[in-house]
C-alpha cells in the first residue's frame, strides 16, 4: 500500500520536527509493505506575510483530493492582534470535518507514577466556530464583544461514540497482555452543565446516550464537571481512561495533562474525520528555541503513529511507539526539555535505529 | 466598629464549615476593637426544594441593605438538569455587582516547593452571562445549542486593575519583610484570544491599557494563552505571583492551583465589589462527606480572612492567616483531606487556641 502523505511544517520548531516525522516514515521496515509519498504544503503565519492568507486553498484541495494523511507542524500566534490573520488549523479541522482530536498521555512503563489516558476532544465547534463580533455599550462605557458557543447533538453524539471506541479499543489492547494501569474501560465526560445548562447540558445529555448503546455495555461511564476535571487530573491521574469534552475545554486538558508528563514535547495528537487524519504534536512553534535543533521530536513521531493507526496501518504504530519508548527508558538521547543534552538529530537518530 | 455578616451555609458541607466562619470571628481577641452580628441566610439546592428559587429575593435584600460583608458555604448541582434551578451563587455575584474572585493559593512556609499566587477572576460576565438559546438544526440532525460569551471593556478594565493593585498590596507586604518567594509583582493576563481574537483580544487589550497606568509602573505584566497557562500552572508554579483571568478560565485556573497546594480544603476565595465582599470556600458541597463532621474548615476560615481584608480589618485578618498556618505546620490536627485524622470540630478548636 502507498499512502500519500501532506506535510505541513507551518512556522518556528514545526520546520525542524516534521522532517523527523518524515524520516521516520522513510525508515519504517520495508517488511510492513508500505511506501511513502510526501506533498510539502504551506500554512501558518509566515504563509501569511508572504500570500495575505494563513492557510491558501491549495493546501486544503491537496490535502481533500490527493492525500491519505498529512502531519501539522505549528503555527505561530501573532503577539498583537493582525487584521485578516486567523489560526490555519484550526480552520483545516473545520474545513476537512476532522471531528475529533485525540491525545494520548502516556507516561513511559517505568514511571513512578504512572498514567495512561487519551483526551478525545471535540474539534469542530464550541467557541471555535469563531463567531464573533464588538459593538459600543450603551451607556458609554466602552466597547463590549460577543463571541458564540456553539454545541450541536450531532456533533457530540458522533464524539463520544468515538470515545467509547476508543476505550473498547484499548481494553482489547490490555486484553492482549499489554502492560496497563487500567482493569476495565472508562469514559469521563467532561462539560460545565451547573452553569450552562443548555449547551453543556446538551453536551453532557447526548453524550450519556451515546455511551448508553449496546456495544458500550463494558464501558464505564461518568462526569466531572471541567473545574473539577482540572483538579482532579492533577490529584488522581492515574483514574482516567478516555477523557470526552468539548473543544475548549479539551484543549485547556490536554495541556493540563501534557504537564504530567513532563513535557509538551512528548505528546501527540491526531485530527482525525472519515478516512483521514492528520498528525499533530500537541506543542506549538516555541520561538524561543527555534532554528537550534534542541526541539524534541517525539511528540511528532508519536504523532505519526497515532495518525497511522487512524489510517488502520496498527502494525507501523507500533514499531513507533515502541522504538521511541526505548529511546525514553534508555535516556541517552533526551533532548533539553527532559534534562537531556542531545539535540533534535541525535534524537531522532537514536529512535530510527531501534526500529 | 461593628460588621454585619450574612452567613449563608447552603448546602452539604456548608453547613458544617460556615459555623466554623461564625466561630472563629467570634474568638478574635477584644484588642482588635471589632464586634460582630450574624444574619441567617438561605440560598442553594434544598432552598430551591422548598421554596422553588434557589436564591430568594430576601437573601439578596438583608445582604444589600443590612450586611457589610458575608460568608456563602456551597450550593448541591442537581445531578440531572432542573427546570427552573439556577446556581444561586452566580446570580448573587451579579446582583450585588462582586466583579471579582479573589483566590490566594499559597503553601505553608515550610513547604519543600513554595507557591503564592493570587487568581483574580472576572466576577459577572463571559460565559456566565448565561444567555443560552437551543433550537433544531435545519438539516434535521438534532438540537444545536448556543451561549454568549460577553466580554466588556469596563469589566476587563476594572478588573485588570484589581488584579494590578493586588500585586502592588503583595509587594508593599513583602518590604515590611514578610517572607515570599516573590522578588517584584507580576501579573500575568491569561486568554485565548489566538482563536477568539475579539473577546479574549478585548480582554487581552484592555489589561494591558489598564496596567499600564503610572501607578503600576512596578508592575511586571505578562501574558499566557489558557491552555499554555495550565501547563505552565503545573511545571513552573514558583512563577506566577498575580493571576487575572476571564471568569470562566479563572475557574478551571483557580481548581488547578488548589490541586498545588495538596487540597481544595485549603484554597479560599472572596467575591469582592465596592465596599462589599463574600467570603466563599473554594471546594463544592461535597455530598460524600457531609454530615461527618470531618470536611476541612480551613478554606472557610482563610475566606473569613480574605473578606476581613477587603473590609479593610487587615489587622484581624493577619490573625486568622497566622493561627491557621501555625496548625497547618504543627500538623498535628489535620483533617482527612490532608492526610490528619482530626475532625472539623477540631481543626477549628486547634486553630482557635492559637488566635
Ligand atoms: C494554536 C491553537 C489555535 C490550538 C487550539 O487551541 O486548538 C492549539 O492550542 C492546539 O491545541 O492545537
Ligand atoms: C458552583 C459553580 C457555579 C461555581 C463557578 O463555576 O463559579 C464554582 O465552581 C466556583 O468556582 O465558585
Amino acid at each position: 500500500r502507498t499512502l500519500r502523505i501532506g506535510l505541513i511544517p507551518g512556522d518556528g520548531i514545526g520546520k525542524e520536527v516534521i522532517p523527523a516525522g518524515r524520516r521516520i516514515l522513510e525508515a519504517l521496515p520495508s517488511s510492513l509493505n508500505l511506501k511513502f509519498e510526501f506533498v510539502d504544503l504551506k500554512a501558518g503565519f509566515e504563509t501569511f506575510e508572504q500570500t495575505g492568507t494563513a492557510l491558501p486553498d491549495k493546501t486544503v484541495e491537496v490535502l481533500k483530493n490527493e492525500c491519505d494523511g498529512a502531519l501539522f507542524g505549528a503555527v505561530s500566534s501573532p503577539s498583537k492582534a493582525v487584521k485578516g490573520y486567523s489560526s490555519p488549523i484550526v480552520a483545516l479541522r473545520k474545513r476537512l470535518d476532522l471531528y475529533a482530536n485525540v491525545r494520548p498521555v502516556k507516561s513511559v512503563a517505568t514511571a513512578q507514577n504512572p498514567i495512561d489516558m487519551v483526551i478525545v476532544r471535540e474539534n469542530t465547534e464550541d467557541l471555535y466556530v469563531k463567531e464573533e463580533k464588538t459593538y459600543d455599550s450603551a451607556d458609554g462605557s466602552g466597547k463590549i464583544a460577543e463571541a458564540i458557543k456553539r454545541i450541536s447533538e450531532k456533533a457530540s453524539f458522533r464524539i463520544a461514540t468515538m470515545a467509547g471506541e476508543i476505550a473498547l479499543r484499548r481494553q482489547k489492547t490490555r486484553e492482549m497482555g499489554l502492560p496497563s494501569i487500567h482493569k476495565s474501560p472508562l469514559v469521563t465526560i467532561t462539560h460545565k452543565s451547573n452553569v450552562l445548562s443548555q449547551t453543556d447540558g446538551l453536551f453532557r445529555s447526548t453524550a450519556r446516550e451515546a455511551l448508553a448503546a449496546p456495544k458500550f455495555s463494558s464501558v464505564g461511564v461518568e462526569e466531572q464537571i471541567v473545574d473539577s476535571m482540572v483538579y482532579k487530573l492533577f490529584r488522581q491521574p492515574e483514574t482516567y481512561d478516555v477523557i470526552v469534552a468539548p473543544n475548549l475545554y479539551g484543549d485547556i486538558l490536554s495541556d493540563g495533562a501534557a504537564a504530567l508528563v513532563g513535557s509538551l514535547g512528548l505528546v501527540p495528537s491526531a485530527n482525525v474525520g472519515e478516512g483521514f487524519a492528520i498528525g499533530e504534536p500537541c506543542h506549538g512553534s516555541a520561538p524561543d528555541i527555534m532554528g537550534k535543533n534542541i526541539a524534541n521530536p517525539i511528540a511528532t513521531l508519536r504523532s505519526v503513529a497515532l495518525m497511522l493507526e487512524f489510517l488502520n496501518e496498527e502494525a507501523a504504530a507500533a514499531k513507533i511507539y515502541a522504538a521511541v519508548d526505548a529511546n525514553l527508558v534508555e535516556g541517552k538521547f533526551l533532548s533539553p526539555d527532559l534534562g537531556g543534552k542531545a539535540t533534535t538529530t541525535e534524537v531522532v537518530e537514536d529512535i530510527l535505529r531501534r526500529l
